[in-house]
């Protein structure tokens, strides 16, 4: 018999643009370095294409000098203050283990910027690791969150005034080491989140390029960040973002990152088969693999969180203020299951299933996801150990995720129609599915569950911004058998 | 009872240098592109430090322009011809199925090169893609092989006047994917062997740069080659090595690429679990997780040999001129286990054995490798399917090698001491190994075993060229818990 215990890693969210210099103190002017560096070092950045802004705030300022798509972005910045001063004490009693300075690396995301606040109200001196590659994604691809978000230093500055705790930002790219040093050896952080990658299935699908890009993006700044543990910070706790994804579908139960395996009368404990379906999946398969190595040779202590699909908006610190609100995305290509169908009833679009309709996952409320990220954070793997957690709360298929919707919007007096679209990934659409997840409920999560108020409140949100919505970016648009090399262009013409 | 089925793939010989442009055929000259490229796309290039050589042959011409150490290398080629004429016939019966196109990614290295001739001799037209980086590495490094080797040109002309046989050759970066695309749509391949990957474990520990140049190199090359044969040879036989190591030494037996597993009464066919102890394993670890999803998105044919380590010199192709002698490294970077100690032991050194000596793994005969990947070659894997097999022919443990040395020498008068030395690596010295190896040899491999005629003529090669070994490399440079940010440079100084 093979019985199942513990469970391998990654998920998350994302931040990547091209590498600029030492990234930032309080107010101090940085100027990016110009493009020098040679090919090989060059190569070990990531870097996410157009972007034109300058951003402005009382505490620092952010600037980005475009130059042309995919190609390099130089970034001279600085950035909002690292604060020196000790951690604000709070949160959970018990948990103060390590309870003090947190970077979070893609702190700017839909997952990183709900939990830079929740861990920041909790009383953890947090910073915002990011190089804004998300919203650069955005530009690139004419799409944008259905909420209106501001920029991030209007977001820190926001914080500030509503909660009277400081965020520290670092704007630039992990998978410039330079950086990343810098970053570490300035904030000298306890704990490291990692939601810094990109973490769209249908994004990296979308063409050759992409799919590269997915890749080394996340696979390198991952490297580069357990390097940065080993080196300037030992004994810092790297809580890494995973994805439920990296299983795929097995014809067995899902145990959490391992699995005890009985053959021909011996018996060992491994690293649970990994069978992920997208580039950007696989990535996370790799990562897991790469960081249970560098806990086992370097002493390393790590937590993977296998997180599900998450869902909603608001969290308790979000909802303080219109300049804290969280992104929604709802498009074919960041947009995930239940948000979409939100926002699809909201606007009176068919909910669009693809194929059967039987695609099950896990899922978990994006006020958990923060909460998760707190126990994580507050209950340290032990040095060496490669912990993996199953992050989500509740399994569904996407035809219940359907009917959820349809039946929360009748209660709203929204008749909500489904139609079932080819499907554009391939995958099993009628499958066994059912994955442990009760480490973080025995660390002592207590989830909250999909009800109608839920439901009710997301398509409340959906309702309440659906000028916002484009038509044109609701259906997929990425087709997993036909990508190719061939540069894939869908910004629309005007 | 878990049971165990087929098995998940990688390892191999490698190459790789700054991309390039188009490379060439028959004769044509082809000026490489400046650095113009985007940053996004030069990041998918592998590339791999100073090089400064060029070479002249009858067919073609290979000039590399160097840069600076780990910079980028402009490379402008043209290189032998690209033979349009049908293939050769010839070979065991019974295989001829797709036995026609065969391109050989990496066929300057050790396997490589052996490959590249042993199936021009089979009657295979043979193209081989390398970007010379085994060779940059040496000089990177200040090692060489023991064996005196000519330049690739020189190599492919001695074929043609031994053998009557043309070698068409494509210099450039399978990073590059332009290069890439010219080498598929000009030389239409039926098979592709990969062996083009950054190969040493101990390579990819030496610092942070090597290991994120091993894992970008080994993991972007392989995805480009998938692209290319999705979209210019759909019908192409993938033939991928891997490495025995991804499996690591579990306490099961080892199967060959996938295990069935039964839990909690249910049964599935998973891929065998990995557990990969270097940055270069784990590369290969990642290239067979990307293979398998491929194969499965886009019904590419794919088999993954998981080599074991290779020992040897001479095949019955390389020995037929001197300038077609294969490399044989001894060094403690390059250097595998058995072709170190004969080395060794042709100088008066003490075999280094790595700690206690346990450490158990599978062994093969070059002259099998060849065969393998004949055999791989002329059975190519069903449309949509991953293969694996594993692709040695005995196990032993490192102790047990050095007594088979030790053994041989006493035969040729050589006196053999060992010593232990510090382990590097961070591995099992003691432990349980069993890994089956059946399927190869179901197909018609016949293994030639480690006798001591073998070491015999091992060691009397060693013998023969023992005034080129520098007694300075011998020892192990590269330590698994030392490794840091800081570029390692271990080129000596005069």
């Amino acid at each position: 018999m093979a019985m199942a215990t513990l469970a391998t890693p990654t998920s998350a969210m994302a931040a990547t643009m091209r590498g600029t210099s030492p990234a930032p103190v309080a107010g101090s002017q940085v100027t990016a370095k110009s493009g020098s560096l040679g090919a090989f070092k060059s190569a070990q950045r990531g870097r996410c294409g157009e972007l034109s802004r300058s951003v402005g705030s009382g505490s620092g300022s952010v600037s980005f000098r475009s130059q042309n798509l995919w190609s390099s972005v130089s970034v001279s910045a600085s950035a909002a203050s690292v604060k020196e001063a000790a951690p604000v004490k709070g949160g959970v009693e018990g948990e103060g283990k390590g309870k003090k300075k947190v970077m979070i690396i893609g702190g700017d995301g839909y997952c990183g910027w709900a939990s830079a606040l929740h861990l920041s109200k909790q009383g953890y001196e947090v910073a915002i690791v990011d190089n804004m590659c998300r919203r650069a994604f955005d530009e690139q691809l004419g799409l944008q969150t259905l909420t209106p978000i501001v920029s991030l230093s209007k977001r820190v500055k926001r914080w500030k005034a509503v909660s009277g705790k400081e965020l520290a930002v670092y704007v630039g790219d992990i998978c410039d080491f330079e950086f990343l040093e810098h970053a570490f050896k300035t904030f000298e952080p306890e704990a490291v989140v990692h939601f810094g990658e990109q973490r769209s299935a249908p994004y990296s699908m979308m063409d050759r390029n992409r799919a590269v890009f997915t890749q080394q993006n996340n696979v390198i700044g991952t490297i580069n960040v357990m390097f940065a543990i080993k080196e300037f910070s030992p004994d810092c706790h790297l809580v890494k973002l995973g994805t439920m994804g990296e299983y795929g579908t097995p014809n067995i139960d899902i145990e959490e990152g391992f699995i005890t395996i009985t053959h021909n009368g011996r018996t060992d404990t491994l690293p649970y088969p990994k069978q992920a379906a997208s580039f950007y999946h696989l990535s996370k398969v790799h990562d897991s693999h790469n960081i249970a190595f560098a806990c086992k040779a370097w002493g390393i202590r790590a937590t993977d969180l296998n997180q599900g699909v998450v869902y909603g908006v608001h969290t308790d610190e979000t909802i303080l203020h219109e300049e804290l609100i969280n992104r929604l995305d709802y498009d074919g290509i960041f947009g995930t299951a239940l948000n979409r169908f939100c926002v699809q009833a909201a606007v009176g679009h068919p909910l669009t299933v693809y194929g059967k309709g039987g695609q099950t996952r896990g899922y978990l409320d994006i006020r958990d996801t923060v909460r998760c990220i707190e126990i994580a954070c507050g209950n340290p793997a032990n040095s060496g150990e490669f912990r993996v957690f199953n992050q989500f709360t509740e399994q569904f298929s996407v035809n219940e995720l359907a009917r959820l919707v349809t039946s929360a919007g009748e209660k709203l007096g929204i008749e909500v129609q489904t139609k079932s679209v080819p499907n554009p990934r391939v995958e099993a659409e009628e499958h066994y599915y059912n994955a442990k997840h009760t480490k973080l409920v025995e660390l002592g999560l207590e989830p909250h569950v999909l009800g109608d108020a839920l439901l009710d409140s997301l398509l409340n949100v959906a309702v309440q911004y659906k000028d916002r919505v484009d038509m044109d970016q609701i259906l997929p648009a990425v087709s997993w058998k036909k990508i190719s090399s061939v540069p894939k262009t869908v910004i629309k013409a005007e």
